[in-house]
C-alpha cells in the first residue's frame, strides 16, 4: 500500500455508485457500493457522494494528500473538457452538472472525468478483455448501448469528446423509436431498455420468461437467459432477434474501425457462448469480409463486477496522463 | 526546384495512371496522366508504369537521386504492411500483386503504398477541403464509396490497414446485392457504378437525364447533374433518393467518430451545394443529436482534378514519416 500513489475512483451508475481507492496498477485496495437515485437537486446528491469518498478514505486508513487523482465514471453525454455531464438521461433531474468542479471543490484535484463506456473501455483495455491490444471497442450492452474506441494504444474520444456513440447508429432506417429520440438505432433493438419494453407487451403468460419474472411485464433480458438455459422457445427466438441486430451493428463497426477485438458487455456475458457469442461470430462472418472478419474477434468482457471499482481507477489515471501531457 | 527534395507520385486509378512529381508541400513540378488498362499481365503493365516514370524525371531534369521517396495510391484491398495489392476489383486480373516490391526493383526505395481513399484523405488533409484539422473523414464517392480517416492528426489504417471502409457500412439488411459481394452496402446505394446500373433500368427514355447521355442505358451520375440543373423530374428524384441513402451513411459515421468535417468527393462535388450539400446537411440534421451535428460540417472536396498528382506525393510523404519513425 505504501509503495505507490493512489487514486480515488467515482463510478457513477444509473442506479448504483462505487467508489473505489487503489493503484494504477488496478489493486483495489478499498472499495463501497450503494444504490444511487438522482434526486431533483445535483448539488446535494454530489455532496454525498463526496461524504461517503471521505469516509472511504478515513476507513482506510489514507490521508488524502496521498490520493494522486480522482476520477469519475459517469453516464453520457459528458462534456470531457467542460468537465460536466450535460442532461444525462439515466439521471433524472440532474440536468447540466459542472461534476468536476464540484468534486473539485469537495475534494481537491485533480479530478477528471469519462463517459461510462469509455470508463470501461480504458478498464478491459489495461486490466480485462483488451490487454495488450492496440486496437479494441468496446460495447456496453446494458440498458443502453455504449462504445468506447482504443485505437493506435490510446482513448479516442473524437474532437468534442463524443466519438463512438455505437448505439446510435442507424440499423433501420425509420425504424423502432430509441430512447434518444430517434429512429432505428442499434440501442434500440439491442439495449436492455428497449428489449424489456418490448418483452412487457410481447411475452407470452405461459412461458418460462414470465415464470422466472414472476410476470410477462416483469421480464428484463435476465429473464430471458433463464428462460432460454431452460430451452424455452419463446427465449430462444428471442435471443436469436437480438443476435441478429446485435450482428448488424458490429458489422458496421468492422466495417469503420476493423479492430482487432470487439468486447461485449453485460447482457452479452450474462447469455454466454452459446445464446450469444458462438452464433453471433458466425452470423458476423456472413455480413463482414473475411479480409476484417477473420483478423477480429469478438469476446466477453473479463472484468464483471470489477468493472465498475477499475472504470473509475482508469478514469483517475486519465487525469494523471493529461497532467502530465499538459 | 533545388530547395526541396523531390517526391514521385504514381496514382494508379480504375481506368486513369497519374505520375507526379512534387514536393512535400504540394508543390507539382511535373505531372503525367495516361488511361490505364489492368492486362492479364500485372508484372509487364507496372513495367510500362515505372517506364513512364523514368522518362517523367528525365523530361523534368531530375536525377533519380535527387527523389526521396516514391509513393503509390492504388484502389483496395491494399495490404500496407506486405505492400500488396490484393485483388482488387477495379483491376481486374491483377490478382494479388506484390506492387512495392516491383516498384523498387524498378524505381528503386523508399516506396509506400496506401489505398486510393487513404491517399485521397491524406492529400485533402495536406492540401484541400480539410486542411488544419485533426479529425476528418472522407468518402470517395466515385465508382465506389470508400473512406479515408484523419484521427487525432494521423492517418488511421487500423491493426489490419483496412480501417475505414466506409461503403460497406450496412445500410439495409438484406438490401441490393453490393459490387463486393454482400448485401445493403452504403455503396450498393450511393456508389457510382451501382447508380449507373439502375439508371440503365429506371431511366425513362424521354427523360432528360436520356437525352444528355445519349440513350437511357448510357446514363450516369454526370448525366444525372446535366439533367437536374435542367429541372428535369426524374434526375430530381434520383438524387432525394441518392441524399437520403449518403445522409444515412453519414449519420451513422458521425455517430462513430464525431469527427469536425466530413469531405465527400466526385459524385457529391458534381452535384454541388443545391443538389447535394444543402438538403444533405438538413438532413443529416435530422437523423444525428445536435450535440454531435452541430459541431459537424459537411463539405465538397477541395482539390478536384489535382487529387490524382497530390494522393501519390502523399503516399511518398508517408514512406518518409514510416522511415523516419522506424
Amino acid at each position: 500500500l505504501k509503495r505507490f500513489p493512489l487514486l480515488l475512483g467515482i463510478d457513477i451508475g444509473g442506479t448504483k455508485l462505487a467508489l473505489s481507492l487503489g493503484s494504477a496498477e488496478g489493486e483495489v485496495v478499498r472499495h463501497f457500493r450503494r444504490p444511487i437515485e438522482a434526486s431533483g437537486d445535483a448539488r446535494r446528491d454530489v455532496a454525498r457522494i463526496a461524504e461517503d469518498a471521505r469516509r472511504l478514505l478515513v476507513d482506510a486508513g489514507v490521508d488524502r494528500s496521498r490520493v494522486e487523482a480522482v476520477g469519475i465514471s459517469a453516464p453520457g453525454p459528458v462534456d470531457v473538457r467542460a468537465g460536466e455531464l450535460v442532461e444525462p438521461p439515466n439521471l433524472p433531474g440532474w440536468g447540466r452538472v459542472p461534476l468536476v468542479a464540484w468534486v473539485e471543490a469537495e475534494l481537491g484535484g485533480p479530478v477528471a472525468i469519462e463517459n461510462d463506456a469509455n470508463a470501461a473501455v480504458l478498464a478491459e483495455w489495461r486490466f480485462g478483455a483488451g490487454r495488450g491490444l492496440r486496437d479494441l471497442v468496446y460495447l456496453t450492452m446494458s440498458t443502453g448501448v455504449g462504445g468506447g474506441l482504443i485505437l493506435d494504444g490510446r482513448l479516442y474520444r473524437g474532437p468534442r469528446g463524443n466519438a463512438g456513440e455505437l448505439g446510435h447508429i442507424l440499423l433501420e432506417a425509420d425504424g423502432l423509436r430509441c430512447a434518444c429520440g430517434l429512429a432505428g438505432c442499434f440501442e434500440a433493438y439491442a439495449g436492455g431498455a428497449a428489449w424489456a419494453k418490448r418483452l412487457r407487451d410481447e411475452t407470452p403468460a405461459g412461458s418460462a420468461a414470465a415464470v422466472h419474472a414472476g410476470g410477462s411485464e416483469q421480464v428484463t433480458a435476465k429473464h430471458l437467459v433463464a428462460a432460454a438455459l431452460d430451452g424455452d422457445a419463446f427465449a430462444l427466438a428471442e435471443f436469436a432477434r437480438w443476435r441478429e441486430y446485435v450482428a448488424r451493428g458490429i458489422a458496421t463497426i468492422a466495417f469503420a474501425f476493423a479492430p482487432e477485438r470487439i468486447v461485449l458487455g453485460t447482457i452479452a456475458v450474462a447469455a454466454g457462448e452459446d445464446l450469444c457469442f458462438e452464433p453471433l461470430r458466425a452470423r458476423v462472418r456472413e455480413l463482414v469480409w473475411p479480409a476484417i472478419s477473420d483478423g477480429l474477434e469478438i469476446v466477453p468482457a473479463g472484468l464483471g463486477s470489477r468493472l465498475a471499482e477499475l472504470a473509475g481507477l482508469c478514469a483517475a489515471l486519465e487525469a494523471i496522463d493529461a497532467t502530465v501531457a499538459g
